[in-house]
């Protein structure tokens, strides 16, 4: 579309009508503008009224494919059995390859999956006219610990402050807010209660010169060694230990193969300064959050992996990995639109009360994923798989 | 879902039956096995044969909610006039903020976009008995380039091999093939073509002790400090200049609080070890990715952004993003999809020689966001637009 | 020295003799080995029987140059008034350089300095059967904390347990003891108490599978993320705020070029994944390393810097600097040898009480070097000043 | 040292004063303005006039220990046979732990080395008024490369330029110039080479709208990824393959035991973002290059270190170091100084063409320590020989 500067109409105003009508008069004036004829975008089986709250200028939806792989077998705390997965994708050979998986490890008794920890982050920035200030700032805030939390914790029946950290540069102080959220993902009630314990803040300290309530600490949307390190979201570990035969059988490779490639990667890794030392957990999480109405920008900061195998002296081989900052919801969000509950009930993970669950599940649904793609890049069968089920056009 | 292990059936075996009846009764099966009643999954306007290539398993698709902002002026060498940008989201708030940031841009006379470098990569590590024989080998790959590149580009139409970079660890040669891959996102072009080139290497070679495809340099779907540096994908900045008085009306600051923030935020982002000085650039980039079919695993590197402003002398303000891992395609994938497809025709995008426009337009979009959300955290708005049209539920 | 193979003699065995006469037949015997005569290596006026707890097999002295700098005007907390700071190195220009800019802070009315935090680490790591098992450890460590302090802290008078961080990956917990350690820089006093702390907790805890003292979390010697985000050793910030005046007659440029590179050196920063935004603290630190008998490997961690800079309403340049993991000692290791102490003790710095006092010295003395350095490159005088002053052989 | 401000005299002007009285003249100022008494500072057995160039305002040296090590055995290209190591330092159990390696790493047959590559660099940046621009004037550079290179090599005998890496952020291009130095470190001679480069640029490309010499893409004195992936200085791997019964019998260990700690450092690493899997590369550089008179400052780069191990299937233990970034002379700086000449004369490493077999010797060295260390720790024994030989005092 190369039109002239101006000339167009700017977009109909009808941010508040949700009815299918204005998503309708909103796609004909596009049609217009371009001068395309878009026959699907606007057809969808949902109500419109559901996506109050989710997005603006509604005009239809992507149909995104859905795939389902399973049964995945999980001995997890919270999602114990066999799952079927639903994985939505456009790319040819990730369910098959997540299937493989999950059938391989089913075998292997399945894939045992622990959450390490649960946390969500504010981080504001406060800056004064020198460093001694900052850190007097800083003492001040320990000792005005419990204020600050019956502040935050006012604005939200779910969230709970569990603490602040504190980390200083020239003469800031960034505060850390960690929060439990429940079911909900929490940036926004943690962004919310931030809020106020900085207004209250502000409201009782003097001296303080600069403010943001968001300064690149708590890093949302977005990769970062401290997401790594000290946890964003669920931090959950899956593991599973593989008899060699196995490999040999539905992999194709060996154990001493696939650890000897593993730190190949390894060594790559710390030429590259990558953010997973794993092979494509982006692959299982994106297909995952698109089917259950998470939020995909989410998958920047989810996509950090550290993986750990070792070679077993009974020549089987334990393969682990662990997201440290898995941003998961079953509630509030995307989660309740139609299509993305189903996929969540699918798994037994709608509502209140299915967080770490569902948290599990993904995690378990991407070490079935590393195992199978590693195995195929090993095995010599990673571009073979990607010619006979992609779309690769040479 | 908590069975007992073992107890279900597998899922059918219907992988090559992309009908409507096969969905449907891959569906009831889940049905079944789950106790729900999916009742908008299988509910689609698209034809599933659309789907081969796309998803195994097909069980129908997520609806996922597209609002549209815009109109979005841009002032590319690709990308020229305006454009209405359609976003596939779940996040209230989205759509409204990028819509915001595009009326300012709009105002200031556009945005200037420039794809900067353009190259896709596949990376495959060589282990020898010792580091000197390392090095011979790489004297060897330097000395073969054409042969080798003439093994490589044989497997594709539109694939180029431009160079290959070396790099040494240990007693190991990471190869970096970098490619040109017209207007697919190339990936698998790019792993077929390498792989193509290293059986031909291998025979060739004697001595070469440890093989793999891919070791983590060339990071797909992974955030990287070499994929920022030197480019995976498009590489592409975006400009704009804005005047003093726009800021003031339109995002309720001025140049000197979100400049002031700004380094507030690059502070924060040295201690955090972020792979982004901007804001949101992961909301944007995967609002499009889903709504036009891109990968929306590759959200993970093409998230890392690097943000530089100026305060100008006559008190306007210079903003600029450039994202270094732009992984984005017009042609192949899931780019044909109807919706898909759609979207992308909405932007007079689809198909071959669009990549580059495409490009301009995701980065630009992402400059409106950048804008938006910075200056919305700086004037205290965030949490209220949150509040008002989000899903903030206490 | 290219000898065959097997036929020197080994050194002789005189680990124990610290006297002169040692050192010399030492020396002799290398001489004879290599065939070359150390004239000066053997010459020194220290007592070798000083250099016990410092060196094994020792045969004399290196000689390093020392220059002076100063007056170095320092407001610090625990280091006030004028300091004349020796300077250890065999670089040409640097105490020029250095010199130059304690010259304009004089001017400026001094560096303010503030130590921010105080800490260092030992880091141990546990492995598990199982991330579950790990997780229950963790546990298990916080609510024994008491009775670990109290290990750890019956090995050390002036060591003190604060602390302890927990990280976790796979099936290991990853434990960060953090210790106040006096005036001294504490690596040996820490790993002393952890490794007792932990023979402890081995004895009472069952099921630790792998056990390593330290595995990478406190990263002695090493520049780490983790150290820069969460200090090792002294977190110090220097801060000086300079009329433009001064600026231009002093460095002949102006705060507003100053800062414009200082942006380009961010930004380029980002692109090389640089563990500082500085310009070369590495140089003063360790010229005073050397000087004052710290531990030199330590120039690793100490020289991540942050600096960050305004451009004041007034014209004048605001600039600080904060060092996050700056190990210094003023009592223990190489402190107490003679040249070393004399240093100090120019500085007042010897001893007990003094380390906090050094640190600003340290910290104080950068921020001189960086606004000198910085200077030099934007006003065209670098390459000149090392023409003029170093051994630039063409 | 707490005078009051302005109230003393500054340093006497003696700058180019190389005298013995000279020196004398400055510390006697110093003991009168601190109340100090210096005995040793000032007793040295070198010519003062040695050290023009090296240091300004001279006052007299640091006596810092030397010890050696050794015999150290070394299958390199350049350097081949046994060395004695001359370590200066102030920590105890230092020279006694490189020993050990030493001795371990003859038993097994010395150790490989090879120097895989070898580059300098200064990275200037130019700015435009847009990225366009700036991407036309990276064409440009490209197309001028022949005449850019006879400027940059018309300023020095020794140094070649080799190439010129683009990089680019915003409206900024990043150039970085890779030179060949000969003997020298380098830095010098490549900025001086680079200045003279970029004022033939700028006086033939207009629209240059910001220049700085360097912006942190070079990244001197700093640890940085662009250096651990793509050189700075010599990148050199040393190897070395050890039989288990040599691990038990010295080390105390096993292979098994060995490797187990090395995944655990691994995973430490990936979680705190370390520069170095090692143990403390940086411990044995420091003493090497405060011994010989290399930059000490460059020890931030330096200790930079890729560590790769292997189980091997006949049960020895390969391990092997790359040193990335290690930055090294035989000629220039203070190579010539006395007792540092000496010490290399003692590695057969003074003056021309003698670097790359220098650095082959310090690559060597740091293996020996890794492996000391590494099974130190492993163990159990490191605490006890700090206890042993160094100065811990609790």
């Amino acid at each position: 579309m190369t039109t002239t500067t101006g000339q167009r109409a700017p977009i109909p105003r009808l941010n508040q009508d949700y009815t299918r009508g204005a998503g309708a008069r909103r796609l004909e004036f596009l049609g217009d503008a371009t001068g395309t004829r878009p026959a699907h975008i606007g057809r969808y089986s949902i109500d419109p009224a559901a996506v109050v709250g989710n997005v603006e200028n509604f005009i239809g939806v992507a149909q995104v494919p859905v795939g389902i792989a399973g049964p995945l077998l999980v001995n997890g705390e919270h999602a114990r059995g066999e799952f079927y997965v639903p994985l939505a994708t456009t790319e040819g050979t990730l369910v098959a390859s997540y299937n493989r998986g999950m059938k391989l490890l089913h075998h292997a008794g399945g894939v045992t999956t622990t959450v390490m920890d649960d946390r969500m982050q504010r981080a504001p920035a406060f800056g004064f006219d020198s460093a001694r200030e900052a850190r007097a700032f800083g003492q001040w805030v320990t000792a005005s610990f419990d204020a600050i939390k019956r502040e935050a914790d006012a604005t939200t029946h779910t969230g709970r402050l569990h603490d602040i950290e504190q980390f200083s540069a020239s003469r800031f102080i960034f505060l850390r807010f960690n929060y439990t959220t429940g079911d909900a993902a929490g940036q926004n009630m943690t962004g919310k209660a931030t809020s106020r314990a900085c207004d209250w803040i502000r409201d009782r300290y003097p001296g303080v010169r600069q403010f943001c309530l968001e300064s690149n600490l708590a890093t949302d949307k977005k990769n970062s060694q401290i997401n790594i390190l000290a946890t964003r979201g669920k931090r959950v570990t899956a593991e599973a230990t593989i008899r060699a035969g196995l490999i040999r059988e539905i992999l194709h490779t060996t154990p001493e193969e696939m650890f000897c490639a593993r730190q190949m990667s390894n060594l790559g890794g710390l030429l590259s300064g990558v953010n997973s030392n794993g092979n494509h957990s982006a692959n299982g999480i994106a297909a995952l959050f698109v089917a259950t109405g998470q939020d995909i920008a989410n998958v920047a900061e989810s996509s950090a992996a550290l993986v750990h195998s070792e070679l077993l002296d009974d020549g089987s081989y334990y393969y682990s990995i662990t997201i440290p900052a898995l941003i998961v919801a079953t509630y509030g969000g995307g989660t309740g639109l139609p299509t993305q509950r189903e996929c969540l009930e699918l798994l037994g993970c709608y509502g209140t009360g299915k967080v770490l669950k569902f948290a599990e599940i993904v995690t378990a649904t991407v070490l079935c994923g590393e195992l199978s793609l590693g195995s195929a890049v090993v095995a010599g069968e990673w571009v073979d798989a990607h010619e006979r089920l992609g779309r690769n056009r040479p």
